[in-house]
Formats: C-alpha cells, structure tokens, sequence
C-alpha cells in the first residue's frame, strides 16, 4: 500500500492532547564527571498526554539491558501508559539493584508531580554506561519541568535536544492523514548517533530468529491521537520497527538502551482498531511504518561522523534470513565502510565480506551495482562474478553522491533483505576515543 | 608443555636445504593502474627446498576463494611439494576462468624453471581484489628469480619483502631445538595488516563449528629441516593455527586468500615422525606451534594504522564456543576498539559487545579487568556486574601501555578462549579510504 501523507509541525506534541518541555538538570555535567559534555545542554524531558493511552513499545535484545527498559518492559506489557520521562547523559544501564530503584524512582515521582495513576508512567535513558544516575538532579529535573508543558514547535524542539546525545541535529516528524473520515495525527521524535544497530523485541528477549551477530543507543517516541487497542498497536510496531530501526546500522553496536514507545490517545475520535482485521488497520500501520523509517533515516545521516548513507538491497538469496546476514556483513565491514568514505567503489571487499558472511553464496553468480536511491537505474561492476565494463571512473561517479543504493543479487533464490548504513569516518574514531584527561568527552 | 626454543637468524632458509629470493616485477605498479604502490617494491618471491618436502596447509573459509587457494587446496592434499611461488599487488581473487588459468600457469612455470616434478609448486597471491593478474610481468618476475636463489639473511630479508602489502616492517622468525638427539631448524615468515580475521581450515570447506561471524590477507609460509609426513603435519599446523593465526583479528574481515603453508624437507636427519604417538611428535608441535603464535602477533602489532594491541581472555563462559564468540564481539566492536585507542578504559562498552555476541551472559555474574601481558595481577574494574573500587585514573593507567590484556569471566562455566586484538584509529580510516583520483592509494 503507497499513501501519502501531509507533513504537519509538531513532531511529539502534533497529535491532539500530547504535552512536553525540556530542561537541564546536570545530568549530562554529571554524568561523566565534569565540565561541559558534547551537544545540547538540556537533558530531561516529560512527554504527557491529558487522557490515558494504549501503548507499545519494542526494545533491545542486548543481554545487558538497562534499568529503564526493563521498567518500561514489564510497564507496556500491561497496554496501558499517559507520561514517559526520559534523560541523556547516564544510560542507567550496569548500575545494578540500584539502577533498577532509581529508574522506578523516577517513574514514580513523574506520576505523582503530574497525578498520575501508579504505573502510567514510562521511562527512557541515554548516556555513559555503568554510572549510577545523579537522582537528587534527576528528580528537581522532573519538578522542575512539570510546569513548563505544552504543545508549541518550541515545545517540541527543548524535548528533542533533552534526548540527544552525540546527535548533531534534532530529529522528528508528523504526519497527519483520515481513518474513517477522521482527522489524525501521528508525530514522533528519536536520537541515535553510536552504537547503532538496533535490533530490538516486544518484551527485549531475543528471537531464535534474529541474527547471532546482531549488534547506539536510539530512543524513539511517537504519539498519536488515533484510536487503537493496546495489543493492535504492538503489531503495528512490530512490523515497522522490522522494517526501520532494526534495518540500520551505524557502527554495528546493538545498545543496552534501544527503546520505541508509540503512545495512541484516541483523542482524534475514529472508530477504535480493534483488530488487525479492522478497516484502518493498514492505513495506520503504514503511517507509523512511514514515520519510523523516516526517523531511523535520520539517525543513520545524522550517524556519528557518518559523510556517506548507503542503503544496501540484497536480492535473489536462499532466504530471508540469508539475505539479511548477506546485508549486515556488508554495512558493518570496517573496510567495506572505509572504501565508502573514500568514494572508493570497492566491489572487491564487498564481495568479500559476501563470502564471509553467514548467507551461502556461490561467486560466478554474485552481481554488484550502484544506483542513486531508490532508482532501479542500477550500474553494474559485477555480474555472475565477472567484472562488467564500466570503468572506475564510471563506478566512482556512481558511489560519490553523498547517498547511494548499492544492489547486491545472489541469484540463488528469492531471499530479500536491506540494511540503512553509513561509512566509516575519522570523525568517527575521534569522536569515540574521546581524550581520557578530559572524560567529559567519552561517550557511551 | 612449556618448551624453550633457540632463536636463530635466517627465517624462512633457517633451516637447510632451504633457498630463497624476491625480485620486483612490476606487479604492484600494475596491480592498481599507475605510479608507485605503497609499501616496499619487490613483488615476487620463491621459496624452494633442495628435495621434495611434506607438506601442510591451512586456508581461508570464505566462500570467495582465491585461484591461487584452490590450487594449493588440491596440491598439498597430495602432501608433497618442493616450492612456492609467492607474488605481492594483486588477489588474484574474484579473477573467474582466467584467474585459475593464470595461477595455474604460475606454478608451472615455477615448476619448469626449477626443474621441479609436475604438481611440486605452490602458490600465494596478495593485494587487490578482482583484477586480472599481470601474466607478462608475473612470467618474467618467476624466470627473473630463480638464478637469484640463497640462503643469506639477505636472501631472507628480499623474500619478506617481496609478500608484504599494507605491513609497514617484515615479520619473520625461526628457532633451533633438538628432535631425538638430532639439532632442527623451523623459520618462517608472513604478511598481514588489513582484512584481517583469518578463519582456516585444511580444506577451506567452513566447519559448522566456526563462528558465522568469522570474518587480511595474512599469508604465512614455514619451513622446517625436521623429518614428519605430511599428515601429521598437517595435524600439528591445524592446531598451532587454531591457536594463533585464527585467534587474531584487526578489522574483523576475512580474506578471500589467507593461507598458511609448511614445507618439511627431512634434511636435519631425525627419526620421521609418523604418527602423533611418536615421541618427538609434542616438540614439534610446539615449536610449530610458538613459530606460528609469535608471527601471529607480528601481524596484529603491524595491523594497518594499530597503536594499541589487546589480548582479550574470555574465561568461565558455558561453552567454548561461547567464550569464542564473547571474545570476538569484543575484539570486534567499532566503540571497543576507538576506546582501546583512546586509552579510555570503557568497560560499558565492553559489557555491551557482551551482551550483544552470540554467548550467553548474565549481568551480575560478569567480571572485567586488565593486566599487563601475561600478568596474573589484575586490575578489576567490574566483579559480578559491579564497579569496583578502582578509580579511573588506576584504569588509565591499566589501559595507557601499548599492549594490555583485558580479561573477561562470565562465570557460567568453564569455556575459555582469546583473542589478539587491535585497536581502531584515524590511520586506519585513513588508510584504507584510499584516494579514487590516485588509484594506487586503494587498498586490497
């Protein structure tokens, strides 16, 4: 199903009866010891909704998972949510019994300084791993923001920045289409930057199916005013994360962190999704779809030290699953990644990193080519596993837009799978080695 | 067994009856289109033993496979060979048809040159993939050296040189120790620096025991005076490889061409070694087995644009298997490894890798700490999921020197296993980025 949908402001707050506001609270300060940290300033947010909501969420699949996805986890199980808090700064992940206090600590007293009913309340963290959270700052943060709510584009704009961490830049959406003759709206916000590949389960524990080498922190919120049961929406949202936050990569890293929550109000007033059966279903399940994917984009552009986006379509493999191993093992190929920031059109290390994938592939059947994205204009460098007579400067034409497609064919079935990756930059190890007489500047 | 072994000069001609020399024939320049490659000049080299050897191998699982590879997969499954032709700049790799002919045409001209019996050459190929080999420059490179033939240091020193690529100084070694009474030689050299995580198998067939995410060219050629058949060669090289060559890793890609062979031309009269029964079968082993391990780490310390080397030691995991993967995903993750490089001592990032591998882990079980090498006395900064005491500057100080071991418990069991490891730098990206508008810039 193609829809269109009309861009609207907003983001988080675009949606009917959906409230925010951001503020600092020294979390990031602290977080790491002293000074200044990288990116904004604020680093505490309420997202809050004037009626309760139905709500979903998917999370990471890390064995090591953090204290606030563990709440949030056993919370969205239960369907039902009207206030998420959420901090950068300190991940609240490795810290513990304590970590685990803490994060109910702050769930607990946003429902109380908002009035909220016991366990309506929601909770997200990004940040260094293994320090205990500041709480006496976290909870004037919590107090202190409470007043501030409300639903402008500036709003919006203090929650975005209260998120982001190693993010150069905010990123959000909203969208706005009818169910049933219904105006609605769905808007949403998320930050990414390193440690990014997701690959993220409804209650965090890891399918069989996902893949063994599966590997930032992303945050993601949305809201909207639709009306749908609880149990409809986590499978909306399990099918678009599938098609989205779990489909990037920046460096390879699956966090202890990954979070999406999609709270649904009801405010919008259309006849309630009660079933994946029911008429609307689609409709909304691609907007959230289409929403999704344009965040997780974002996160992928706005990777850190990321220059070049490439979006990776493996076709013709034995199966899906070898399609998405095939996928993975070239958007995390160190000299794959490389070859890329260079503009380098390396298909030599791309069929490499094939061939030492868990996908089988047989090399006089492997073709190779580049498009601009989304174009089915492809320029082959290989195919059936002989190089085609495009000339270098032909390929490196193709590979030095700033995003490109790279089209890789098994030609051994109908397995299908892409991956939204990045290169791999200076910037990148500068940025992650940061400078240990400084801790202010080491990350995640 | 705990065995000391003489060092001696000479490395891959230690050992009598050995001679060898490496001469430039232009195969680098042409392997990239113009001007000067980087690294060192000489481009082909032969290695050739006085009389027939035993002979043993142990090649690269990716199922994109090299000619030359294939060659020698079916030539030393004859357990007997007498030379090898070894040339530097060109892969020889993703070449289809012409590529076998080519590497094939390669070992019979070795053959005719020498005088050597039909099937008793081997061949080795490095350097970019997907371009057709430089037959004429090849060709006249083979007859051009073989009248150079020596035994002298220098001899040694044209040889290594003629295999290196990316390696920025030779790495070779060879040891003296005694066999029933008789004195032996073993030496040998090899070449690494990128697409670094060697996977090898006897046959290149990929066992259902190796990790899916297995992933330099590193060729590795040893030549010893020692009397053994070539099938207990091959036993004792498939065990000191599985413990030195397929336990390091510095960008985490498996090369199409990795290879390691040894040649045993029996001139040091000892009594044959038969079977793994035989008495002297454990010392040589060994010696096999510190010869292979000590150029291993030569590569790791030479990896492309490495400051820091880490061996990581997985202890207490549930499997072997488990401890392989664990150690892996560490070795492996872009965050790790810029951390390493910054000499911050990020254990959140190294729980997170945890978490994501294919082993299983449990938060408040896992222990971190460094060492300096080989040092029982470590500094822990996390037990049974808990920051230590420590203070950040004591785990600066634990991760400042230029190679440290990081030591990981999970505590479920009794699975162990290690991996040399390297950090991830500026020089790296900057390296293997390369230059399109100077295409002999582009790495393999």
């Amino acid at each position: 199903m193609k829809l269109k949908f009309k861009n609207v402001e907003g983001a988080v707050i675009a949606a009917q009866g959906f409230r925010t506001a951001g503020v600092f609270c020294d979390i990031k300060r602290l977080g790491t010891g002293k000074g200044s940290n990288k990116g904004p300033k604020r680093d505490l947010t309420l997202i809050v909704s004037d009626v309760p909501c139905s709500v979903a969420g998917m999370f990471t699949t890390n064995q090591i998972c953090a204290a606030p996805v563990k709440v949030c986890v056993s919370r969205v199980a239960k369907g039902i949510a009207q206030a998420v808090v959420v901090n950068s700064g300190n991940a609240n992940a490795c810290t513990g019994k304590q970590g685990m206090k803490d994060a109910l600590a702050m769930v607990r007293l946003t429902e109380k300084t908002l009035g909220l009913k016991d366990g309506y309340a929601l909770v997200g963290s990004t940040g260094r791993i293994g320090v205990t959270m500041p709480m006496e700052q976290v909870n004037s943060g919590i107090v202190a923001v409470a007043p501030l709510l409300g639903n402008s584009a500036d709003h919006a704009a203090q929650a975005v920045e209260a998120i982001m961490t190693s993010d150069t830049r905010p990123k959000q959406i909203a969208i706005e289409f009818k169910l049933g003759g219904k105006t609605v709206r769905l808007g949403g916000m998320c930050k990414g930057a390193g440690m990014i590949q997701p690959g993220m389960s409804a209650t965090g524990a890891r399918p069989a199916a996902l893949p063994a080498g599966l590997h930032a922190t992303m945050l993601g919120f949305i809201t909207t005013d639709a009306a749908i049961e609880a149990k409809v929406l986590q499978l909306a949202l399990r099918e678009a994360v599938a098609h989205s936050f779990n489909r990037i990569t920046v460096d390879g890293d699956m966090s202890t962190n990954d979070t999406v929550l999609v709270l649904a109000n009801g405010l919008a007033g259309n006849a309630t999704i009660k079933s994946a059966k029911h008429k609307d279903f689609a409709t909304f399940a691609a907007a959230l779809q289409h929403a999704c994917l344009e965040l997780a984009k974002m996160i992928v552009r706005d990777g850190e030290g990321v220059h070049r986006v490439v979006t990776v379509r493996v076709a013709g493999a034995k199966s899906v699953g070898d399609a998405d191993a095939a996928a993975r093992a070239i958007a995390n190929s160190a000299l794959v990644k490389t070859s890329w920031h260079g503009g380098d059109p390396n298909w030599g290390r791309i069929i490499d990193a094939l061939g030492y994938s868990a996908a089988t592939i047989v090399e006089n059947k492997v073709d190779i080519g580049y498009s601009t994205p989304g174009s089915r204009k492809v320029l082959w460098s290989l195919r059936r596993g002989q190089p085609t007579k495009a000339t270098f400067k032909e390929l490196c034409a193709a590979t030095a837009p700033k995003e490109f497609d790279l089209h890789i064919r098994l030609n051994l079935g109908k397995g299908e799978a892409l991956m939204y990756a990045a290169d791999l930059t200076e910037a990148y190890v500068d940025y992650n080695k940061g400078d240990v007489t400084d801790p202010t500047t080491l990350g995640g």
